[in-house]
């Protein structure tokens, strides 16, 4: 696999990074995560604005603009001729003796693969499974940043049930996903947390709430509760890689009739009907029938 | 320097860290400053058991024993001749591809250095100044972890408005530094955050309590408000490195008059008793008085 570290495309066996890293003692740092399908990369420009307000929010000054950042990840497909998959791009603040306020000379440091991946299909086609678990995390859950411990260890409590992903709830109330947003959808009304420091403003997210839009499904953008979760008629979470997964079964119950709902197989249409089309042999059920693979 | 890792002493130009090791992608680690005063480990026992916990509290299975972790601070320690600093140890989950949830077969990177560093002398002379800042960190405190975005963005705050640390509030209810554990005297109790979730429970925080017990200075363990803390009589806070700093302005306002109080001096006397004594020249001082450089 090909890398981009600190302006060269290497190979895997040249990368290396500082034990003084401040991504390595403080997690000082952000990250994106940009999907590609059929050889093209897909909302990357919000993913790098993201990663530009990211890094704002908490005073990185990135050293590229954003057309060395769109050329850096298109650099990243093409070098590793990556078809199906995601390029990962983080940025730390730098290399310096660890103290932990801000160094004074750092340069940041950016680095970036490639990975090949198939799209969730299953659990697209069939649905998912969630655990409700605390959201004990920091509260500035707006910045994609690489303090992901609190994520971690809910993700892991969820596979360990059974579950695909994690259902943080903050003072009764739902606000994402492990490494999702999160949604319900009661009697036709798409609800989902509103964008603030309690969730990441997923560009997934994004998506999903212009495509109801297109669809006529109205929204709200307003917090509910773990109950009310457990009473959607449909629910479903979102992420770059995850796209729009219905979720079936939470905390052991049966979301809605325990199928993926009709919304929710609209929404992965139109969802699919806008992402770079799969010309790849093995994904030819996807370009024909535009809709989830069923 | 020689650095540790992974089993072996290393230069420092031969140190490296995989872009791959969850430590650098998701801060998912644990990690711990051990004080050396005159060339010997200062509670480094406690220091290396409270690792240990860290570890569990995120399950990660540390790869040595007791025993051994010790051998390799004291190593460290000898290899690099330090007589006057630190030696900082860290334990990540591991490398493996990234993924939130644990890996299946991924072993902990240990890794380890020195850092040459004298007492902060001005500091425990003079008093220092803080700095009030809302603690947006997460509810798991009491792990020392590798996530430290929110103390790293605290101790800037506090660094650019001239002051030497920050002092966390949490819904009205001050916690502790950005890097320290705090103490607050009024009518001559001590006070300080109980050892829960909000915080970690610092080395030097319970030699301080120790300490109080044996010169009689009755102590609460119980949260104060910021308006409280402003009021209190004296003020200070502790750490590894940190040592008893007296807090003589906070948010602009003198603490008491403006100097470092009685029992604090007394503290930091007590402490300076009971630290391995420094016999290297530069430090006459501290030998012959048992006491603050005064």
């Amino acid at each position: 696999m090909i890398y981009f570290k600190d302006g060269e495309f290497l190979n895997e066996d040249q990368i290396q990074v500082s034990a003084d890293d401040r991504g390595y003692a403080f997690g000082d740092g952000v990250y994106e995560v940009i999907k590609v399908y059929d050889g093209k990369l897909y909302t990357a420009k919000e993913h790098l604005e993201r990663l530009v307000e990211s890094a704002e929010k908490i005073r990185i000054n990135l050293p590229y603009t954003m057309e060395e950042l769109t050329e850096i990840v298109e650099s990243l497909q093409s070098e590793n001729q990556l078809t199906l998959g995601h390029i990962y791009l983080q940025v730390t603040r730098g290399v310096a003796p660890r103290a932990h306020q801000f160094p004074e000379n750092s340069v940041p440091v950016v680095m970036g693969y490639a990975v090949e991946s198939q799209r969730p299909l299953q659990n697209l086609e069939m649905g998912a499974a969630m655990k409700s678990v605390e959201d004990m995390r920091w509260l500035r859950c707006d910045i994609k940043s690489l303090n992901l411990l609190g994520n971690v260890l809910a993700k892991q409590d969820a596979i360990e049930a059974g579950c695909q992903e994690a259902l943080f709830v903050r003072d009764g109330l739902v606000t994402e996903g492990a490494s999702s947003n999160v949604f319900g959808i009661k009697d036709g009304v798409l609800h989902t947390h509103p964008a603030n420091h309690f969730i990441l403003n997923g560009i997934t997210r994004r998506v999903v709430l212009q495509l109801a839009n297109e669809l006529e499904i109205p929204v709200l953008e307003k917090e509910f509760t773990l109950a009310e979760a457990l009473d959607m008629d449909e629910f479903f979470f979102t992420s770059t890689n995850a796209e729009i997964t219905p979720v079936v079964m939470m905390d052991q119950q049966p979301i809605g009739q325990g199928v993926p709902g009709p919304l929710t197989r609209k929404l992965q249409s139109a969802f699919n009907r806008q992402i770079p089309q799969l010309t790849a042999a093995g994904h030819a059920e996807e370009r024909e029938s535009n809709g989830p693979a069923s």
